[in-house]
């Protein structure tokens, strides 16, 4: 198998650990927790696993520990750094105990429960150190949250006598963990459930958390991109290049992009959202940017645009909540209708508002609104390319600007969208030392008896070797959410805090990257070099830690 | 102003200079020259610049040279390494006089045409050291050919003193930077014209240019993001990823990286059209990798494509003959017609072999060739979305064979552009060392009072010591071809040569890629450490020149 000089090098990377995770550990116990918010019902559905203190870390006295056996899933979307969670997880497990195993389902939660799996050895292992990817177990996005599922997982676990599965995921599958570690301790089966905070799109993150793995290594590659097309932008300057950043849900990639490249714009879901604007507005404001660096003959920026936008913008909300209604309720008499009469019917059944709203959208994206449905009957935002409807919004608006004599202009448009770029890109050294960490953090929680925890790091702005490793009762983090229509306990996602530093440091920024050109210019991941461009961890943890 | 770390850091970088470039230089000259082929023609063309010797640089003597002025023009699209051009440049005549000047004309051959210019300092370009980009002076596509522009160009050049003018471009700016040497030196003006061979397309080079500026980093950071996707591909194990690499006439940057990646397709464009393959022929081919990967359960791979693909098929080149001249005999007749008989009066009035390749095309690119022109009227091919077009055929190609019970896998795809994210990376030590000695060869070929040269490199494998820097007669690597239906002189394009060792290394390994997963991670380009991860070459480059 052919490897790339730089996988051959960077192999032999070890991972720096924390003072308290190099050699034998005890830990430290705080006072018992409480979930962030709905307490009592959190308590009642999880009983076992409710209350539990925090862990910390300290380094204590070798002893051996009893064997054990661990399985270990990788759940959900790529995130640079997995590799080595595991790496961490084995190197510790097997220097608690030579003959503890290790062993990987595969292909995600379904391998649990498909008893698809594979021993880890060292022979294995090695090829995947300091490597991107999740392929050495693959991935997947079964959800595992039916007491079947549950059943069906124990019978593989007895078989291999393991006594704890670690489940590395996002805030789904680790609220998902907590579940099913509540469910075997109510049981008594014996059997422990360990998460681990994974995520590029940064959305898993609170007091206990202050990063998920991924998001480091993500950022700092999209911010790569986004600072050479900046420099294409301003060496041509000819063009305006829309940008879209992977994350459905949270604008932390967007923002963490923009604090690193300081592009002429960055939308910010978040905001939108609070000042409940519309699309006409968003789409004003950025029309207005081009215009004002139009007068000052700069016919070229960059903006940057988070994936989930359009279901940020609350009319947008609005009119796809009414239109699945409709469609549901008409889509019969209306599928055969021709294109124009179409329009007319849903303008016309359209609630005044919505109505308004969806006069403003091309034609193209009305038609994908009205017309592209899931098997659900709903309407399909993701299908909708962001990056192209706003800029074709712009350009009308602009022409509109043009025959009134307000605007003067030239206006081109190019298009990017970047998320499979980053996923799986090696990890950096942050990512490569926190990751490694979570895994010991892992094991040692595993050793410690511990279930319905999550390996946690803390102190991440300092040098490694003052981290803080421990452990945070998955409880803690929760609240009750409605999902599909139901109460649900989850883990609160974090969405960017429009009082928080990192949005506040852009905010004070933005208009002078909007008027001038401040453009900065990341450039790629470095492993090797000087410490101030290979180990810095992103704006965004800097910024919150300060 | 703000810069990263990184820049930085990287500022400090002292490009290295092969040794017969590090102190004076004494010119050795060789045999007069040929152009390779139409040599009547070009020699009548060129009466002044014709027959040159090839000319190398070895070490001499410090001389005291005469005061010399120096304009720099960035030409045509951008390449990472343009600003170490000029480093080299500027550096090496402020070496011979620290008297002399170096001018900066702006935003391309424009800039010497409308007296557009920067006096290029010492504290200005120290800023632009090891960057990408052509932010330094900008950059612009006017094409210099017509008397009245070399004229008005005389007249700054007259202001400013200036003595020489060297012009960073490509293989058609080389040419005009050739034509205007020519043209300077039959009126005696004595003015020198020298020309550099950059771009990222990889398509100027010959006996005599083993590789034009900007290939290497370019082609290492799509390699990084191809890289980086095959990863995502190979941990998720479910979308064939369709990645165009922009390039319009040679596909040496999508074979380089499939050299670098190892996907499981890649197409080039100068096979297809040598075999005289159809477009259904093109997507048989990948339909048939798709289900053969599917019957093993892969149902996933990676498909690179170059952006020259459609108009290198020949019977789409042929189809789009006859639809323009079609189109522009009964444009009017016809635009008025609704979609479907639109589609019947092409396909009645086209060739029978042109329609029935008209008949394969998806109806969103039938329309596009039918309806879309430029404002000569002709057929805009480059709006085609061929990354798009690809993967819609090999669906409905699938879909068929799976009614006729001959597949059973599922596709689903990924689109990817990339052209704007590696034009202006900084660049990788090879092109810094590369660009830096281009510039310094640029100054001495000045010195030496020589005109119609373009500043070359060789035996670019071994260590930068050992490189052999020297000059080139443009007129050397002149043909005559047609352009806009008229016979002109113009350097031969490089396309890539089916009996070259580059193309047969791919063509050995290609089918076991297809069949397996061999993906090569390469990473991000590294600017410090090992030697093995930071200083190498291209492949093609090792591979032409073993």
């Amino acid at each position: 198998m052919e490897i790339s000089a730089l996988q051959k090098e960077r192999a032999a990377y070890q991972p720096k650990l924390p003072k308290a995770l190099q050699g034998a550990v005890k830990i430290v116990e705080g006072a018992p927790t409480k979930s962030v918010d709905n307490q009592e019902e959190i308590k009642k559905l999880f009983p076992n696993t409710y209350g539990m203190p925090l862990i910390e870390f300290v380094p204590g006295e070798e002893n051996n520990t009893k064997r054990i056996n661990i399985g270990v899933i990788l759940s959900g979307g790529q995130a640079p750094g997995g590799h080595n969670v595991i790496s961490g997880l084995f190197d510790a497990v097997k220097k608690l105990n030579s003959e503890n195993r290790l062993y990987g389902f595969l292909m995600g939660p379904g391998g649990l429960v498909d008893h698809k799996y594979i021993e880890i050895t060292a022979d294995f292992i090695d090829k995947y150190r300091n490597t991107g990817g999740f392929d050495m177990i693959g991935s997947g996005r079964t959800k595992l949250e039916k007491e079947d599922q549950f059943e069906k997982g124990l019978e593989i676990i007895r078989k291999l006598d393991i006594s704890a599965i670690v489940i590395i995921g996002g805030d789904d599958s680790n609220t998902n963990a907590c579940v099913l570690a509540e469910y075997y301790a109510a049981k008594k089966y014996g059997v422990q459930v360990i998460g681990c905070p994974k995520t590029i799109d940064g959305d898993l993150k609170n007091d206990q958390i202050e990063t998920s793995f991924g998001f480091d290594t993500a950022t700092k590659t999209y911010s790569e991109l986004i600072g050479n097309i900046e420099r294409d932008c301003n060496s041509a300057r000819k063009y305006w290049h829309f940008v879209k950043l992977m994350g459905r849900s949270a604008s932390h990639i967007a923002l963490e992009c923009a604090l690193q490249t300081q592009p002429n714009i960055c939308l910010i879901s978040e905001e939108i959202e609070a000042k409940d604007m519309t699309l006409n507005a968003v789409v004003e404001n950025i029309a207005k940017a081009v215009a004002h660096r139009a007068e000052q003959g700069n016919n070229f920026g960059v903006v940057l645009i988070p994936e989930g936008l359009i279901e940020f913008i609350p009319a947008i909300g609005r009119l796809i909540q009414e239109l699945n209604d409709l469609l549901a309720a008409h889509g019969a008499d209306y599928k055969d209708l021709d294109k124009d009469a179409q329009r007319e019917y849903i303008l016309s059944h359209l609630s005044k508002e919505n109505a308004a709203t969806f006069e403003t959208l091309p034609e193209g994206v009305a038609r994908q609104l009205s017309l592209d449905r899931d098997p659900h009957g709903n309407v399909q935002v993701s299908l909708i390319e962001t990056e192209k409807l706003l800029s074709e919004m712009v350009a009308a608006k602009l022409a509109k600007w043009a025959k009134e004599g307000k605007y003067n202009g030239t206006f081109a448009a190019q298009h990017h969208f970047f998320g499979y770029e980053g996923r799986c890109a090696a990890p950096s050294n942050f990512d490569a030392d926190y990751c490694y960490a979570l895994g010991t953090s892992a094991a040692q929680l595993v050793a410690n008896g511990k279930t319905g925890y999550m390996a946690i790091v803390k102190n991440t702005t300092a040098k490694t070797d003052e981290w803080r490793a421990g452990g945070v009762p998955i409880t803690m983090m929760m609240n009750m959410e409605k999902r599909n229509g139901e109460m649900k306990p989850v883990i609160r996602k974090a969405l960017v805090e429009l009082d928080g530093k990192p949005f506040k440091t852009f905010a004070a920024k933005r208009d002078e990257w909007a008027m001038n050109t401040e453009y900065v210019y990341p450039g790629p991941i470095q492993y090797w070099g000087p410490a101030e461009v290979c180990d810095q961890p992103t704006k965004t943890l800097v910024l919150e830690q300060e």
